[in-house]
């Protein structure tokens, strides 16, 4: 079947273009693509032609942020039918291997992820998809609510591997896409005080309309912990969810926690390496935790925006229509301390 | 000091009194009471004079959901001061024992608490209590605010039990003030779907304004497993809340969880035996979890309410002045099924 | 290929007869048979044609107990290689369900399991199995060893479930081989007390070389909590691991518990519904738990016994060839009390 | 009442002198010294006359590895009696404090831990001990076990923070007297196979005898990556117990781990920042924990040792009277790399 994607030739190059797409397997479905958000990886690939270790070495779609409708499905599908409206994980593993077996399927090393070197994304018209990572979404939630609920995961998740709950004292470290969908996840898991560290003033009051109880206009170490300290009564903090990937951030978050606290990692460090200090990890007994992509996130992102438990509407800043694609990524690349969400509509 | 308090004399025999307050210890402080809220234990109190192997031998002040302001504090107590606004964790245990040491102090058996024979309670003027069991309140946040955060603690510990958290599915059975805080706390604690079972029409409509995104108006066990599959889509409940003490909820409960889903218990059971499909927990690996009390909920139902995540507010249907505390205690006992919260304001 | 094999065609109609085997798919592997352990479910449809809801219709190979010889791999296979010696996980899901996902694979209700109709068993001297699904053995476990894997797993799954660690407290009721394999397994877990309730001597005796620290010699609700609480100084045990299926025994064990302990239920209930005192577990904050099976615990089986913390060998009693199936299953029946693990040899 | 002491006067002055003890308050015990041990700390105040912000500004009396025998009792104590042979855990909070309710007592900024200045330790005849953390010995534990239950807290605490269970498979970088509780705790709670790094062979041999399956007898970095990726098979471990207080063995640490793994620290380091590859965290979701002291370990440090479980005694390797505490002392320290545990016998 042949169809129209944007796909990256190499770094700068990208465009329309018109691509195969294979029939779906047994346990997969054909997607009809709807609503494809720009994510701060694709641009990357954009720009860069490559991310670590992953390298653009022959044409690839990007996208991986998606919601569709299912256009067919193989044999052996049964909870899904044509027409079904629905939001796609991005992430499959190979099969039952030890990792999926213990719940941690995100981990193990077989996984194929949309827009992932040598894995196309989602910038097409259609494409295939394991059926068993397509949700269903209920008639309440857009097409373009199911495309956030891909950035809105890794806060579920991050919110999890914090342990953040009920009265949980919370900060979170930047308020970039993966900053906010961090505050509207910490806020929705039952947070009391969520105090965001950001300087941008439109990124500080989206933080706020996200449910943010407190923003730190600064990046300065001694500025974030004194403030963090007179919101706090200088009990410190339970969490902090590191999301701007600069080293004196996971610096100063490890003597805001209290101790027993919890520092959960979430953004990407261009530093190699961060000269830390290992004893306040053993004097403070803190916890730190990673956070790669999510896992079991799909079905309560879903439930979070159906019920009204959160709103991710907010976050989506400009729309392109699929023909201007490039002129969307573009936009994310370009404006990307204004702009939160740039989403693509396709049909 | 001669304070003015509700004492129960014996079973039906209860009224204001002169009673005397001893000087608070250096580890204590003496609250001058301003509000406390009624429980269905205080009423059992007066109603039967016993609950269980508590027995009311000698007069007895009632009275445990607490909030009042600090008058005087002991001369070890750094954390508080007079005039300061507090609301009062009912329960203290002795010492450092085991439980504690463990974190589980609401376990101890040593543990003392308001209007649980021989400890009086706070249906008086003054009162004095271990400083470490006194929580200051913020500005925003009332005195019978402050008083709610007593039973607000036991939605609270349920939804810890419970491990409710983001996109939780959460059966509650039965809409009485128990059932409804931990309707509160399930949806504050990011749970979706939220399904209370209720056959009063005022307290279902409360379950609605308090969160709930469903209501099975029958406690029959066909209706309610019938309705709730409907619900999940065939899939069950992540966690069932047991606030109902009905040996029949207990047993649909089992029936409506999920495989790997849990059944916190809550309600008592006039019941001494229910008979219960054993195999029913090795078959679908369920989990049962008990709440008695709480433990560590203060600062978080403070921090719930003064962020506004919570809204216990409307939860209080009716008031008196402390001079009126028997007609209180009548109206919280004779008009059970229609009043929520009956509080008595005291200065 | 055609294999010779121990088929039940109905109740107590069970014997060698020639039957079919597949060549193995992509991802899956041919075992040459080497041990098989006859566990109580294959007598259970020997005997009965049933167990509960699963009924044997048409013939089925029986046994699940199993290691061997990879004699075949299919071409997506590459843990393995012919010759290589491994033990089988005898449940396999049908694929990434939502279950799958979570880490609880036992629960998915597409699982296909080793002689559990209509999925044939390893009486057998070939079959096929799911590569994912078989672990290999280390040259110090014998095959035997690598069969005793199966029941290990239980007490692996039930000291998790239960939470079983370093000085926990432990009372088991009932010394057959899953209350062996879990005084094994709730001593090599680190616990430092290990009561087993058991009146059979052999069993008992048997207890006491697993590492039970003292064994209670009686049913009796009476005799067991005394004994319970002198061995504890008063306090209770941590943990329950009930494996006798008596309801008497899961009420005493209730009391048995001290405040926060954990009940886990392993074995099943002949009786539909048993009487419980449900307000004991809001009164103590009791855990109950179940057991359905187990996950992810072959590789711990394997190192548990390749590394000498756990010796199975002395619960091996009794070996057949495998010509002798017939008698090593009517051994299995009929001495039900003496034998704790009968085992069938092939090759 | 004046007893003989080993008091530390400032850095390198340290005798016997007579002081004065107090009578035990009401919730304390007077104890009649038996054994203590020599712990590094010891040896790190007499020689530096500090150990970080911890100063020696007055007169100390050193040791907190302690048994002894009540010689009186305070008159609210019920659970122990004059006579009874103890175990004392060294460190005790103030009071019912926000950390002692959440069970972290051990975190709290208010705790007194013997041998800290200004807390006066136990190289004394008496002294005198809040009842609640004396642990009654059985018969079967010796004076000098009854003393090594304080190092063996540490590696009980480092197991359960690393969530060592069964099958678990452990690296150990380091096997001084730490590093050994760790390999002995790690084998008791079921872990198949425990590396443990170190040079010296009178340390790596006492690793083996304490339970170690691996030794690997190099601190270079791809040396130990190496050894450990062969002996899991390039798997990686689950755990890293970091015991040597070296920044390139932190580094190291994070490599050898598998996705999910958790690496634990114990070991103090000398540096005060070490260079860190924070994206590690991220991208394999490590967790990382630490290990202060330790908290409701010994009962269970007795249970164990009761039990067989665990046996402490090889790691005494050398005692000395009380009237020589000052010759231990210099042992301590100038045969650290051939000493594991040196003792004091006190009476």
């Amino acid at each position: 079947m042949k169809v129209k994607a944007g796909v990256l030739e190499r770094a700068n190059v990208f465009g329309i273009k018109e691509v195969d797409i294979p029939d779906p397997g047994p346990d997969e479905i054909l997607v009809k693509t709807k609503a494809v958000g720009i994510c701060g990886s694709d641009v990357h690939y954009y720009v860069e032609g490559r991310i670590g270790p992953y390298i653009v070495n022959e044409p690839l779609i990007l996208g991986h942020e998606t919601s569709g409708e299912v256009a067919k499905v193989g044999k052996n599908v049964t909870h899904l039918k044509e027409g079904d409206r629905v939001a796609l994980e991005p992430g499959v593993p190979c099969g039952c291997t030890d990792f999926v077996k213990q719940g941690l399927y995100n981990l193990c090393p077989s996984i194929k992820f949309f827009a992932t070197p040598p894995i196309h994304g989602t910038f097409a018209e259609y494409f295939v998809h394991d059926a068993n990572f397509a949700f269903k979404l209920p008639d309440n939630v857009s097409f373009e609510e199911g495309a956030m609920c891909e950035p809105l995961s890794v806060g579920i998740h991050a919110a999890r591997q914090g342990g953040i709950g009920l009265g949980s004292r919370v900060l979170i470290t930047g308020a970039g896409p993966i900053g906010l969908v961090n505050t509207l996840t910490a806020r929705a898991a039952g947070a009391g005080i969520v105090i965001v560290v950001e300087t941008h003033k439109n990124r500080s009051t989206m933080a706020k309309e996200c449910g943010a109880t407190h923003i730190i206009e600064s990046f300065d170490k001694t500025q974030i912990l004194d403030q963090v300290m007179q919101i706090t009564g200088g009990a410190g903090v339970d969490v902090v969810i590191e999301c701007s990937g600069a080293g004196s951030a996971a610096q100063v978050a490890v003597e805001t926690l209290k101790p027993g606290g919890t520092l959960v990692f979430v953004g990407l460090f261009s530093a190699l390496e961060v000269p830390m200090d290992l004893n306040a990890i053993t004097q403070k007994e803190l916890t730190y935790k990673g956070v790669f992509r999510y896992r079991n996130t799909y079905p309560t992102a879903i439930d979070l925006i159906s019920s009204g438990s959160i709103n991710v509407k907010p976050l989506i800043t400009k729309r392109f229509g699929w023909q201007n694609v490039k002129d969307a990524m573009d936009c994310a690349h370009k404006e990307a301390s204004t702009q939160i969400k740039v989403m693509t509509e396709w049909n």
